[in-house]
């Protein structure tokens, strides 16, 4: 018999329930407490990012399921011995890759306790509190953000919780789309167009193709270094003024605050007076970015945010609730429900017909998890005093490195810093200058954007190989950049100060090999070096016409 | 200073981390597995469905969040007090309703366990493990289900982990959709048709929306009590080739196996020979009964999957993984990746060119959690054999309390049980002997079809207003049938003697209830009862044609 399956009380077999039984989930709880707590004791020894190889689990784990159960000690070793060295720890305070994944203890504990009810609140009925709490707390982060009266329940407006930004582009995008073609007819499906910039996140296109928008009729419209990485209006009028005399019918604009590629901001409130003339559903993707506006010093960066239809961020990204947990407002929630309502009998209650919220018709999805539960835990837990410091300490911290990355000749900051997140590359002008003192000949010179972008991606490769530090990057208008992120819950001034130095070693050392690839055997020529032409800084150079930096 | 951030140890003023600090994630870890643990042992005890009114918890919270910290103490007994009353419980044994949603220790600590970890699984570098187990985990919970090699990675197919089925079925829809559109060209989405019965679940009518299909093109085919309830292939065919008459394209079907009113089957097999000559995409979602497909015994019911596209289930069901976590295997990834990829810069990395499985384009999201966790910890916490004995205990308990019902006089079975799902209600017999008896003057008595449902529908508010036991209702053919879903994990067969138990009670006392509203001083005719006539048994009647129960 299984040693769970009976326990011998008072001399007498009392069968206790294998699946849930209050005193084997206790023991078995604080086991995956204690692991947990060791886990954060112990993340900052791990390689960041995992260096394991593609395939290495297959090798370690059996083919089948085991037919007999397994305990939890067991387990746990497995859990520590094969998946801890293939995981990339994004609670690592040396994680500033992408955006972070910031948990918290409120956050995963309001994700246990909401595991541990298992409700399926698709419906108000289905467990009263699920559904109004969410209206509650989301009416809480609404005056956070001093979203306007529009946006909540009070104000014929209101707030849901999503998985991902993708999720909530998707349910407005869908909203937009029916409201629209309920007017002049689903025929039309295929003339819609939906915008956004060449920073708008992938989400977005992908959501407008699954919503059956025609791939080609998605726009990403050019931004440039001028306004940041920002979508200007006028660009968005001319694109629209096109669609529009193409027969075709503008529909959604998705607006970003606080791109991926390096947090620009799309300035709303300009934006809206362009999408106001041609009734366009707007909706700000603030995914990383919104969380950093409950303060009020980052406010401004949604101003204008009383002219769209839907707004929306990630409390997962930066507000210490663990994945996932999008937060979503609309002004028109009837729009929502109009398009993704579904009413069958086996649902009805007394309840459905009382004006309820009803969740299940406000996003892609019928059953849903408790998620306004670990929201309310990270809320009460901190208070938003705590929560406001947090975001500016990471603010803070990415202002140091910033400040210590302008202090290096050798490296430069091509993309101005939003909030905590810092883009930076070893300029071209260091790179330059290390080949022409590394070459005996005094070899010509150039260097070509692709060699800066080759050798800003060995240097980002060559310190992520090494697991110390995790960052990523993108490339804007050509240019490879390193993205340093800070935000992880974990991570100290400390942290960021070890990993600057980190960066500086490893530049040093790229810097210092042999650039030069002539030899002393080969006649070169001798010029001195001439300056780099940066897209960033200059009209973009056909690369084809610089000459490459052998000599 | 808030209590939590900083402590004195040693003499010196070391600060702890206030979001990750590990000696506070233990001390809160344990109050909140205690709590839980106390939850189970008490759970029986409160009322199942929530006995609140609409908006009580607006009353008990305030207006704003709290501008400091409160200690989980303190945000645990609100817990309690505001929430656990608010909540329909889901994990009581006494939960009958909808579909279970069964927890389990392993279930719920290994959502702690990638709620600890949080990290952001959308591709292969973002947390190798991630991506891995949950290869591995789809292969082993295949061949538990014996599904055909090509559904599995080996076989060029491959399994993934969703959220929900109705994510599962956009998924599907679309990559169908996208690969029939680039074929035959993008203008003819208004043309194409999806398919399922009346009884499919609204998720697939849903989905299908979403995914821009043009509502008058989602056919739900009529199914009868002949089939129990399942769609028949001929009835599939005319409705296909009616479409193909009038320059329409089938693009999709959605097949059941165990729909949500009666647990009702459609068969693959013949279903998959009409499709296949039309080229259609069939999906099957088996969100709740192929889950019990594990079990050998129950195998058959999937018979003929060889023959599709896509197969779902739900793990969050009835397979002890908590909220959510649904199953999706699919024979050609190619299809979704086609449809779903997006490769941004910003998520390029080595791994990424060397065609390791890309999850974020099996799925709506980018964004994912390490769902594969718990389902891991749940195979490997119970066995492949106490998992299938699990569901064997709960279908047998269904079976006793079928034969409870059929062994009482006053009710009926008016469908097939399939699983451990039951319908039933008072049976029009009942209703008219009971009508019979309690007349005074014997008065001629008819009982509409409609008051029939009355007597059921007032049977289960009255059932479930007591908060002992909640089950819900379903309306099959126009029949009210009340359903009783075993599946909860804590449910034992006492508990099930039990609700059998209060059925009675709740019935004998409405029953006994005088249900002739004529009065002695009335003269009223004196008849026989005639026979009741059901939709179920007969011919539909007309309800109008039938007197009305006065006399």
């Amino acid at each position: 018999m299984d040693s769970f399956a009976s326990k011998q009380i008072n001399g007498s077999m009392l069968t206790r329930n294998p699946l849930l039984d209050p005193e084997e989930f206790r023991r078995e709880g604080y086991m995956v407490i204690d692991f947990l707590a060791d886990y954060y004791r112990n993340v900052e020894k791990y390689p960041v990012r995992s260096q394991v190889e593609p395939g290495y689990l297959r090798e370690r784990l059996p083919e089948s399921a085991p037919s007999h159960p397994e305990p939890i000690d067991t387990i746990l070793k497995d859990v520590m011995n094969d998946l801890v060295p293939g995981l990339t720890h994004w609670q690592s305070p040396n994680h500033f890759a992408y955006f972070p994944s910031s948990a918290s203890i409120a956050g995963i504990l309001g994700e246990t306790l909401a595991a541990g009810f298992d409700v399926v609140g698709f419906n108000w009925m289905s467990s009263p509190a699920a559904t109004e709490l969410e209206t509650i707390v989301m009416d809480w982060l609404g005056r956070m953000l001093t979203l306007p009266k529009s946006f909540m329940f009070s104000g014929n407006g209101g707030g849901v919780l999503l998985g991902t930004t993708c999720e909530a582009l998707l349910t407005t995008i869908v909203a937009a789309r029916d409201r629209l073609l309920e007017r002049i007819g689903r025929e039309n499906i295929g003339k819609l167009v939906v915008y956004g910039s060449d920073q708008t996140h992938c989400s977005f296109h992908k959501s407008a193709k699954i919503a059956g928008i025609h791939p080609k009729n998605i726009r990403k419209i050019k931004t440039t270094k001028s306004s940041a990485f920002g979508l200007r209006p006028d660009s968005l009028r001319s694109a629209v003024e096109a669609d529009v005399e193409a027969g075709l019918l503008p529909l959604f604009l998705c607006a970003t605050v606080g791109t991926t590629s390096t947090a620009a901001v799309d300035l709303l409130g300009p934006l809206c007076d362009v999408a106001k003339d041609y009734g366009i559903w707007v909706h700000v993707d603030a995914a990383y970015a919104g969380n950093a506006c409950i303060c009020p010093e980052f406010r401004r960066y949604i101003d204008g945010v009383e002219g769209v239809d839907a707004f929306s961020f990630n409390a997962h990204k930066w507000f210490f609730t663990t994945l996932d947990c999008c937060c979503l407002w609309v002004k028109d929630p009837g729009a929502l429900v109009k398009a993704l309502s579904t009413s069958p009998e086996y649902l009805s209650n007394r309840a459905t017909d009382s004006k309820q919220v009803d969740y299940k018709d406000w996003q892609i999805t019928l059953s849903r998890r408790f998620r306004a539960l670990k929201l309310w835990l990270v809320l009460r837990s901190y208070g938003v005093e705590n929560l406001r410091n947090f975001i500016r300490k990471h603010v803070k911290m990415a202002m140091r490195f910033e400040e210590l990355v302008a202090e290096d000749q050798r490296f430069e900051i091509p993309v101005p810093r939003f909030f905590a997140m810092v883009c930076f590359r070893i300029s071209p002008t260091a790179i330059l200058k290390q080949l022409y003192s590394s070459c005996h000949q005094h070899c010509q010179k150039y260097v070509e954007e692709d060699s800066v972008n080759d050798m800003n991606r060995k240097l980002l490769d060559s310190i992520n190989g090494e697991g110390h530090i995790y960052m990523t990057h993108a490339v804007v208008d050509g240019v490879f950049v390193i993205r340093f992120a800070v935000g992880a819950s974990l991570t100290e001034m400390r942290h960021v100060m070890n990993a600057w130095k980190i960066v500086q070693e490893h530049a040093g050392e790229l810097l210092g090999q042999t650039l030069c690839t002539c030899s002393k055997s080969t006649a070169c020529e001798r010029e001195a070096p001439v300056p780099y032409l940066s897209p960033l800084r200059l009209p973009l150079v056909n690369s084809s016409a610089v000459k490459t930096s052998e000599c």
